[in-house]
């Protein structure tokens, strides 16, 4: 395997599982340039009944064969039934080497790690979490697993990055003819977004549903015109594990304290009464207390968003519904209040990777957003953030939004300064998911850093009472508290590489030797 | 020029304008195959503020070079001022040779014939009325005109046969980013659909407003990541003429006679009761009776439909409004009425020739209708229809979504038998647009003729009071009425070719002798 340093200096492969790739070379670098994929033409006289009987036919009529690219999406996120149905009859059909290329995967799918044991699956393209992260760790994998952001996964779809031959989508709704969305039904789970690109590009695209309505099934998410077949079975997933795990606000002191730091942050810069503000904010327990400090700014000084950018939860819902922004736009639904909000109020509007986060594009709504808050495992003296391993070497996480989400005007990482006995911010990164160039703030508990690239933002808080500190000092701080970790050891082999969203290589993870 | 017999018996060019093409084969036989145009790849960080000055900006920012394709949408109608506006404006700069590529003109757009005279326009490909369709007849065109139906062109579009470079999307209610829909503000036109595929796949984009709102802009029937440009200026259109002239019922008795038999004849088959009813008519004086007719008839039995297609008129709204429709599927506003409906009533929906109509695709609406009603120049024995030539050999209309529809479960002609002192019924048409195995039934004043494919309708009808022809009894009754008129007089040149809706060559129009 050919290896380059990217311009971060971190050596990645020119080609991976056999296809060139470019090294990462800046957030803004990559200029377009060739043509996007633009599938095969099908005819409409050859799509009559669509309806199957079950899956098996669903997967007969796919011809699935050994090295197939099989997709699937998210938004059941861990009550998702289908890819675990799915591919425990592809397994059972002995079919070997097949690549999974779901937009993230959950805990519930914890028991694909056998499959990628018995080789079944070749590797991962898409995202990586607990038992699968491990697996890939340990070298499992028979190729390099690619992770890529949810805006990078629809550019490599488009782009012809990705080809994927059979699409999968669990849809809550749906009618003969393929249309299908995720807001009504019993499976309810909100926009059905990250799997648009796989209805658009896939060769083959099933429908499955457990609410078949007649045609039809609107709003169409997802449109019938891409679909090839459309199968009933009794449910798709659990309701009740379909939302977020993280849905209550945290009651931790230390992260009630990041999230407070977080929204006087962006009030005292002035971003908050500045026109057209927004801002996005994820489901964890610091983000939910954030977006309810940032109301409780907002509605004392007067100002509302124009916009706030979802996944959706019941603190952004009431926004929406006490004025404090005009719109949500939503790219997922991580309670049911956000499902409940997307199908009953039209200021609450559902987005896709496409027009929210695709580089690839003539300009996404991530680059028009004023505020982003995100969250790390590890952040260094460049400000460069992992979120994929963890400073003890696994591959644990997906990308997830993150590294489309920062290219926010102002992209601020919430963390606490000390996790697990881990210090969040370090010399230098295990892995770099996002470069230091994107990340403008780091909060933590300890004291809030701005990259010293953002005069602008020193200049405007000039004065202010919030513990402003060097990105130095937060590492002294933290080194001070936890130590300084013994290094992971790796091998050479690279197990999987981390996609820019470009599509450009800013890491690679290494095969981990496990500690004794 | 190379010609070949196509499956109809019509001789027909094998490349057109040095691109080319297949002889039509039959209305489903193309199998598809092959691949979509993906359209160039372009990077997000290159679009930051977007609004120009105004159309000059627009036009220098696009790099306009002679020979360009230019394309439009039609949504405004008769009263649209874009394409005059900007066709003044690439005149004045003295540009040769362009291509116009709307997906229709109108009588406003009249002027255009100076520009083909001038070759500032070297041909059309779309649809040509009136003055430009006559210009096309006398052979003034450079090159040959391409005719395509709304589905034909969309599919053009995505398959590469169309290249536009830059596209002028006249939008009612835009966005900064370019996200644009036609239900807002003083030009308030309906849905944007004819636009999507120019917005999609042209290498530039240029939304241009005369209501221009914060983002977003939602609906956002044109998304802002497929835009380049936006320009505000002072009018898109005249309100008063963006509706369609003909908007209300015809008081002729003949056409009154024509729609009550057409719907009496709906009933009469037993397709009005059939589980899951739909039906298509457009706005012409003879369609508008035929919904009012169809829905005396419908709430006589208590039945409603799914959905019924628009274009949207008054009388359609009322249908959806009076629970005789679940759903209005619009693909444009012929009233203000539909105007007002698609913008506040969730049942009626905004469509686009994609889903609609486009036969390269996996199913589109157009075959799961159950019927629909359509018009004609003229009608022959083997059920041919012509809606773009006259007898007297003048081309002078579009096909607008003529052969889209005509892949309904029951296609009807509604026609008098005889207009303007010419039967409508005869021998052979003139020229083909659609193929007599898409027509089921033909309905005159004097006569319904059931097409013999039709078995099942045959027997459905027997012992109807309606009277029932054969399509050889309607062409005597035409002779015997009018007279046979002289057959038009035409040059070996094709000044022009009927595209199918998958892209075969189905007739070529040759360059008119005018009578003395």
């Amino acid at each position: 395997m050919s290896m380059v340093k990217n311009s971060l200096g971190r050596l990645v492969p020119t080609e991976v599982n056999g296809r060139s790739v470019r090294p990462f070379m800046g957030a803004h670098a990559d200029a377009g340039g060739g043509m996007r994929y633009g599938g095969s033409i099908p005819a409409a006289a050859r799509y009559g009944n669509k309806l199957l009987a079950d899956l098996d036919a669903a997967i007969d009529a796919c011809e699935i064969r050994d090295g197939m690219v099989i997709s699937f999406h998210h938004h059941l996120r861990n009550g998702d039934y289908l890819v675990n149905l799915v591919m425990d009859k592809l397994a059972a059909r002995g079919l070997k080497d097949l690549v999974l290329a779901p937009s993230a995967l959950f805990p519930t799918h914890g028991r694909l790690a056998e499959y990628i044991e018995s080789e079944v699956i070749s590797h991962i393209e898409g995202s990586m979490n607990g038992p699968i992260g491990r697996a890939c760790s340990l070298g499992k994998m028979k190729k390099s697993a690619i992770l890529r952001s949810h805006g990078g996964r629809y550019r490599a779809i488009q782009d012809g990055d990705l080809h994927i031959d059979v699409a999968f989508i669990a849809a809550p709704c749906a009618d003969p003819h393929g249309n299908a969305n995720g807001v009504n039904g019993p499976s309810a789970c909100g926009p059905l977004g990250f799997a648009l690109a796989d209805s658009l590009f896939a060769d083959k695209v099933v429908v499955v549903t457990d609410h078949l309505v007649d045609f039809p099934c609107h709003p169409w998410s997802i449109e019938g015109g891409n679909v090839d077949f459309v199968v009933r079975i009794d449910s798709i997933g659990d309701p009740n594990q379909i939302v977020s795990g993280t849905t209550q606000i945290t009651r931790s002191p230390t992260r009630l304290l990041i999230a407070e730091y977080a929204a006087r942050f962006v009030k005292e810069s002035g971003i908050m009464t500045d026109p057209h503000f927004s801002f996005q904010a994820g489901a964890g327990g610091v983000s939910l207390a954030f977006v309810k400090y940032m109301s409780d700014l907002m509605r004392e000084a007067g100002v509302a968003a124009d916009f706030v950018r979802g996944g959706s939860t019941k603190y952004m819902v009431g926004m929406l519904e006490n004025g404090l922004t005009r719109y949500i736009l939503d790219g997922q639904s991580f309670d049911l209040d956000g499902v409940r909000s997307l199908r009953d109020n039209p200021c609450h509007i559902e987005t896709n990777p496409f027009v929210s986060y695709d580089y690839h594009t003539k300009g996404c709504f991530a680059q028009l957003l004023k505020v982003s808050v995100l969250g790390a495992t590890e952040i260094d003296l460049d400000y460069n953030v992992n979120v994929n391993t963890h400073s003890d070497g696994w591959l644990l996480h997906g990308i997830g939004g993150f590294t489309d989400a920062a290219d926010a005007e102002v992209t601020m990482i919430t963390a606490p300064l000390v996790r697990s006995r881990l210090p969040i911010v370090l010399d230098s990164v295990t892995t770099v998911t996002a470069p230091g160039e994107m990340i403008d703030v780091v909060v933590t508990e300890h004291g809030i850093a701005i990259n010293p690239r953002r005069q602008d933002l020193l200049d405007r808080l000039k004065g202010s009472t919030l513990p402003l500190k060097t990105i130095e000092e937060l590492r002294d701080i933290a080194a001070r508290m936890s130590g300084v970790p013994e290094k992971p050891q790796f091998t050479d082999r690279v197990v999987a590489v981390i996609e820019f969203r470009d599509g450009t290589i800013i890491d690679a993870v290494r095969e981990l030797v496990p500690p004794e």
